[in-house]
This record gives structure tokens, sequence and C-alpha cells, in this order.
């Protein structure tokens, strides 16, 4: 905490420097996925972004409480989020399931593809439908506010009503007029009073899947709806770090802090950081142009697009080289780079233990560390970060060649930096241990073995045998050659 | 579903024919932990068990939607369940955390235990905080049929005028007046009408932490109405198969079934499953006699009442081995004995593959294979499938050694068998190619290095340094000795 960070506030479009409302607690809360398909590269890239800032406000000092929601309810398809189907429920009737075992076949899926890239789970995990009450009750209070009017069942927000005292478009900057201009009048909204209101609660047609009782009638949370309401419940009325995509501050953000505001009058977050979106070979990824691929498509290889597979970590430390509110380009070529770049730095990270300290010192490794910092202090600057790192890394390789000298003061400042910048804050881990590697080492022992039979050095031959059996494994002779098998 | 499975129904106390409710869908219900501490041996068993049950229906043709709830709210201390503190309000009390930290911490660590022990999923796993309205719906019906009274913003069943014209002990067949007599009347129940009754909402006193507004006021939900709404709600009124460890039949279950009664008319279950308890040594596992252990130390071996550490695979093995109707004691030996026949099980799997096919034939499989369904169809008796599958080891292990002819057909009816009964059904998979391998043969390549250098084997000894490098792996010498990394 006695670090100087500087984060940039979408909300002042500025950076500001970091001062938390109740240190040492930092109250996080990021916009979790809507579980109704795969877990997608945009959002992989999003919550490894928020990952690596959980990690390093942990590591400076900071407790934090992250708290990352799962939608299982209420997201509908329309641009707002609020018109048309429910996702979810749309997938269950496709699938013929009930609609929470979609939930919980992408929700397993998620967490999966969190675990793989190493991502720490958050600290709470709130669900929509865990939280109707905690939505009911704040759409009461807005409601009570005179922020919102109830048409036959659903409820409101009245945007316009809420402009007069408030600033609607304080998150962005845009213009409400333009807005108003450019936002379409879609089939269905004729109950909403202005073009830019947006649904609290939805009265549930009788077919509707997900629904709940209410003082309104049956029906169900507006989107916006359940992270005011959660971000309040986990963090209070107002928290630290509000995160997320930023294709959600246009609409989403925007509306949550209209609720918060109409709500408890106040902006629930005090700064409020977006991650940039993933483009592929300079093109929107997307579904329609048939150049998106899902995270295990590119661990795997197994899309058209793609020229290989990638291992996780190779595709996490291809994230962190680019700065978090930069747009991402996904490249065969930039892919491979990175690749070749994660295992030079995992290589020297290995050499690190046995390098050996001397009695004189020719590099110092506290501005090296002092840089890391300051990096990470510029808005989690990670390219820069890794940049540095590489610097280590070149120490590393010229310690170990014998080209340089480092006394045990310092060799111990540079072992104490690569653990922490690498494994704690970055997140990266060895993938050293791989399964693929065993049948490839059974053989090379399998090649010394024959040849020492072919050599009558019997002795030899014996000792990898039984050396083998004791560990485990078994060598099975055969007229095709020797195969191997665990005991 | 052409197979003639036979279960034990708790509810009958005898085995009866499996006939679902509604071919071929089946719903399955079964209790989940309260995520308030790590995860213990006697719940793994218990989901391992069900892991089976949910296998083998899903293999013989059933749709099983299979629902396992998570209690993350109302579970408290007392004897019944809902007595004294919140068992997670406590621990988050304690760890000076929010009692959703809490939930979340012990979530992911269940999640973790499952899946190193390879249970699949269940279908739905709803949580008792993300169903407050559907209980304060069943409260208000249960209010309405008049079998529960309200005390002072709490809500209570009343068990005596149930009993009136309802079982109550149903499920254990118990004698209503031994219970009367035997049961303790505890401070705080000073509400309560009749002994037996027990909490279906409870008022929250202000410092309580978990709780939400109720017509009655500000309170929380009794810890067995959760089970009742959330199994109505996924799988309807009446469903299939309620599934638990024994220790619930006698309160947990027998409430349940009260209040579905009450609420709809029915009991909510055809056929009542109970898996029995582990001992260890021959006592009970229990945490103040100092024999209990945890899942991870089961694996690592770090606990004082165990001789070393068992692989995942061997533990789910070692309980496979027993009816999961019979007290499982864990001990040493068994363990040692149950790792050395999982060794076998698996390694005649690993030789299956490379087994050739004879003109001639002395072994007919289909009578094995029938043998493998009559054992699971006998209430799911997985000791005695296992004993049939080391008569397939036996087969395969004979062929292999020339000792035995199989033809095509039967090689391939046992291929099938194998992996549909040893993979498929009881869950087991390779451990083969496990990462803790790994160290244990470079430190053997490592020593037989050594040696050839002590023995001025040159040759081999670069021979060996090359090979490595091949494949990838650097020898780093020094005076402390020789350690490895990867390049």
């Amino acid at each position: 905490m006695e670090q100087n960070l500087f984060v940039y506030n979408t909300l002042s479009r500025k950076k500001e420097k970091f001062e938390p409302l109740n240190p040492p607690h930092v109250g996080m809360y990021v916009c979790g996925p809507t579980v109704y398909s795969d877990a997608h590269m945009g959002n992989t890239r999003t919550y490894i972004s928020f990952d690596l800032i959980f990690r390093y406000l942990s590591h400076i000092g900071y407790k934090v409480r992250y708290v990352r929601n799962i939608t299982d309810a209420g997201h509908l398809e329309g641009d707002a989020g609020d018109e048309g189907e429910d996702k979810i429920a749309k997938k269950a009737k496709l699938a013929q399931l009930e609609p929470m075992e979609i939930v919980q076949k992408y929700t397993v899926g998620f967490h999966e593809v969190m675990q793989i890239f190493n991502t720490l789970p958050p600290s709470i995990e709130p669900t929509a439908t865990g939280h109707i009450i905690e939505q009911i009750e704040m759409v009461k209070e807005i409601l009570a506010k005179g922020y919102a009017y109830e048409v036959d069942g659903s409820i409101y927000f009245d945007v316009e009503k809420y402009n007069q005292t408030q600033d609607y478009t304080i998150l962005t900057g845009r213009n409400l007029d333009d807005l108003l201009v450019n936002t379409r009048t879609l089939g269905g909204q004729d109950d909403k009073h202005g073009k830019l209101d947006f649904a609290l609660w939805i009265k549930a047609k009788p077919e509707h899947l997900m629904k709940w009782p209410s003082p309104w009638g049956i029906g169900f949370p507006g989107w916006h709806l359940e992270c005011s309401a959660m971000s309040s419940k986990y963090l209070g009325h107002q928290f630290d770090i509000h995160g997320g995509g930023l294709d959600l501050a246009p609409t989403h953000h925007t509306n949550e802090i209209a609720q918060n505001v109409a709500a408890c009058g106040k902006n629930p977050a005090k700064y409020w950081l977006h991650t940039n979106m993933l483009t592929v070979n300079g093109q929107k990824m997307s579904k329609s142009l048939g150049n998106s691929f899902l995270p295990h498509e590119l661990i795997s290889g197994n899309n058209k697009i793609l020229s290989k597979g990638y291992s996780p970590m190779t595709v996490r430390f291809f994230m962190l080289q680019a700065h978090y509110r930069s747009t991402l380009d996904f490249g065969n070529e930039a892919m491979e780079a990175s690749e070749k770049g994660f295992k030079r730095l995992m290589n020297a990270f290995s050499l690190l233990e046995g390098l050996k300290p001397s009695g004189s010192n020719e590099i110092e490794i506290q501005p090296l560390i002092d840089r890391c910092y300051a990096a990470m202090n510029d808005d989690f600057n990670s390219p820069v970060l890794i940049a540095e790192l590489f610097e280590g890394t070149r120490i590393i390789n010229s310690v170990h060649d014998g080209k340089m000298k480092i006394n045990a003061e310092n060799l111990q400042l540079l072992k104490t930096m690569m653990n922490t910048f690498v494994l704690d804050i970055l997140g990266l881990k060895s993938e050293q241990a791989a399964n693929d590697d065993l049948p490839k080492i059974m053989d090379m022992i399998i090649a010394l073995r024959n040849e020492a039979k072919v050599n009558h050095d019997y002795a030899t031959s014996d000792k990898i045998r039984n050396g083998l059996q004791q560990i485990g494994f078994k060598l099975n002779d055969s007229k095709e050659g020797t195969n191997w098998s665990k005991i």
C-alpha cells in the first residue's frame, strides 16, 4: 500500500491516484458472464485482466473483496439486454432442458476455462437468481424515489426524469440528445414512456420459464438491476472499483449508475475500469464474420483460422503483453512470437535456482524492481512489466553463462523479483511437467537400455529395468519392441 | 432401460424394481454439502456413490436430471439443524469475512474435491440463498394447509397435528412415542408447541448476518425447507430418487417428507436411497476421536493416522469396493490392498489395446458381461461388479501371456466391457501419466548418469545428457549434485 498506484478512471477519463475508501480494504465488482453458451475469448481477456488487477492489489497489501457475478436469468436478447427472449431460457427450449441445467453446464465450463488460465476465484460469485429479493427491494426503492413507473406489471426506469437532476451519461460523457436521436424504437417498447427508459422488472408472459412473484405480479428482473443489487449487498452503497468489458459502459454500466444513484443517492464505484476488445487479424471477432474461436480451440488449435494450438500459459502471456485498455489483435504470428517469449522467460526462470552468487557484483537489481513496480503502478501496465522481466531474463542468462557476476544480496533480490512478478502478479506458471513429456522420456530410457543390451552391458540394462520397477513402471518386451506400463 | 434394475428403498425397507414415473426421464435429488468447512470424507463417499448411480442410470439409457444442492444458509448448529448459530455465519465471524466469502471458498474447494475424484457435475446445483422466495412460498402453503404455526416472527411445523392424518416416521419406521421420549428439550425451543416441531422460517436477531424480508418479518429459512422447495422446483412434486447420507434419514429427510406432504399432499420421491457411514479402524470417524482426515490428506498422506498417501483413483476404487449401503472401514492395510487391486486392474486395462485376436477361441465374454450388468442391477452392487472385472483382468493377462486364445468377436466384447464398466460406470481413469512420476524418473536417470561417470563410462553419461537435451530437458551439475530443468 506504500505504492503510488494510478488507475485510469473511465468516469473522469484520466488516470487518478488510487485511494480506496476504507484502506486496507478494497471492494471490486466485475460484471461476470451470462451463462448461456461457452465462455468466449473476449470475456476470457476481461477476467484475466481483472485477475491481474486483483493479484496486484492483493500483493501490495490491500485486503480485496472481489465480487464477480454469474448472470443466470434476466439477460434478454435486445441491444440493451432487456428486449426479446431470455438468452438462457431460449437455449433451454432449444436443448429441451430446464434453464438451470443450461446455467449449470455453462457455469461449470466457465470455471474450467478460468482454471485453465490460472485466474484466481473471486471472493464472492453471486448469481442473479440468488438475489431476486434484493432486486425487488431495489425496485421498490427506485419507485419510492420517483425514478420509475409501472406499466401493466412491468417497472421501467425513467431516464428523462432522472437526467433532470442527475447526469445520466456521466460514465461515457456522451450527449443525451444524440443518444435519443440514435436510439431505435423497437417493437415491444411501447410500454416505455421514453426511448432510453429501461426495464427494472418485467412482467412474465405465461410461457416464460424463469419467473418469481413480486408486488407487481409474476415477473423477472431486468438485466442491469442484478449488478446494482449485488454490488450494494456485498460491497456497500459505495465501493472502490467497478470493472467490466468496455462494451458494457454505454448501456449496462450507465444504467447501473442510474439505478444506484436513484435508489441510494450514490454512484456505486469510485473508479470505473474497462477492458478493451479483442480483434482477429485486425477485424472485430464475431461469429458472423467466421473469425471467432473458443478458448479450448485456441489451446487445441482445432479451428481453421489457427495454424496450431497454444498452451494456456502462452495465451495468458500473450494477453498480458497488451495493456488491458488497448485492443488486442490475435494472429498466428503474434501468438507464435508470444510462445517464444514465454518459453524464453520460463527457461530463464528455471535457471534461477541454480545460479551461484559471486564475491563481486556487476549488476544492481533494486532499480529493476523499482521499474517493475512503476510499470504496475501506471494503471497495471503489464506489457511494460514484461519488458522489464525480459531484462531480468537477460541478467539470469548472463550470470548463468558466466558473463556477468552477481553477489548473494542481488541474486536474492533477483529471485524475489522474478517469483513475485512472474508467478504471483502475472499469474504465469511453469508448464514444465506436462504429461506429454513422460512418453518421450520413457522412449529415451528404453533406447538407453536397448543399447546396453546390444553392448552386453546387462548390469546397466537390469539397473534400468529394476529402477523403473521401483518407481512403479514396468517394461514389457515383445517382438515388436519394448513398451511400458504403470504397475 | 431394458435392464431389470432393483434398488433398495429405505421407505419400504426392501429392494424394489426400479420403475421411473416418466421414463425415459429420471429425476434424482441428492442433499449436497453445507459449505462452511472443507469437504469431508463422509460426504465424499456419498457423492461418489451417487455419481456411480447417476452414471449407471445414464448408461442404461435414462435421461437423468440430477439435482444436488449447496446449502449456503440456514443450516444451524443444533442436532436437528435448526437451533443455535448459522454454521456459515459463525465461520464468517471467526474469519472476519462476509458469509458469502466463506460460501465461495468452500464451494470452490468442494468442486475441486469432486473433480479430483472424477465425479460428474450434477445437472443442476441450486443454492439455498438462491431459493428464498420459493421457500417463503412453501411456508405459506404449509401455513394455509394448517400444518404450521407462527410464534413471534418464526414459523414452526406442527408434527403432532401432521401425524394425526399422516405418518411422520414413514421413512424410518421408528415409533413416534419413542422419539418423543428420547428428544431433549433444548433451551431456545420454548417457542415450539411440540418437542418434535421444527422451524420452517426463523426470525432473525438483529446481529444475524444472512436474512431476508418475508410476510413474517426479517428472517431466514429452516434448513430442512430448502431441499423440499428446490426438489419441487426442479423435479416436480413427485420424482424418482431422493438420496443422501444415512444420517439424514431420521431428521432431515423425515422433515422433508412432512413438508412436501403438508404443502402438496405427496411424498416427493418414489425411491429413497441412503449411503452408509465411514469408519476408521472400526471406529466412527470424528474430529473429537482424532481419527478424521480430509480428502487431500488422504491423497498426500499428510496425516498421522495414514501410513502414506493414495492416488485419487485408488481412493475412488477403494470406496467402490464396498457397497454403498455397507459401512466402509478405512485402514492403511485395506487402502494398500485397494492400491494393488487398482493397479492390477489398470495394468490389464493398458494391455487390452495391444491384444491380438486368434483364429480359435477359448473364452466366451458375453456371460461375463451379463454378470456385470446383473451386479449393477442388484442395487448398484459395485463390489460384485469389481470382482467380475477382475475375472476380465485374468482373461486379459492370460491372452497377453499366450496362455489363452480369444477370437476377434470376443476380444471386441472384452474391450467394450472393460471400457464401459471401468471408465464409464465406475468412473475410474488411468493415472498413468501423472505429473509426480516425472521427478522420480528424472532422479533415476540422474542416478544412472552419475554411476556411469563414476565408472568412467562417459559415452553413456554423455548419451543421457544429450538425449535429455533433445527432448527438452537440461541437466545442471553443481557441488550439491545435479538438478534438471526444461529448456
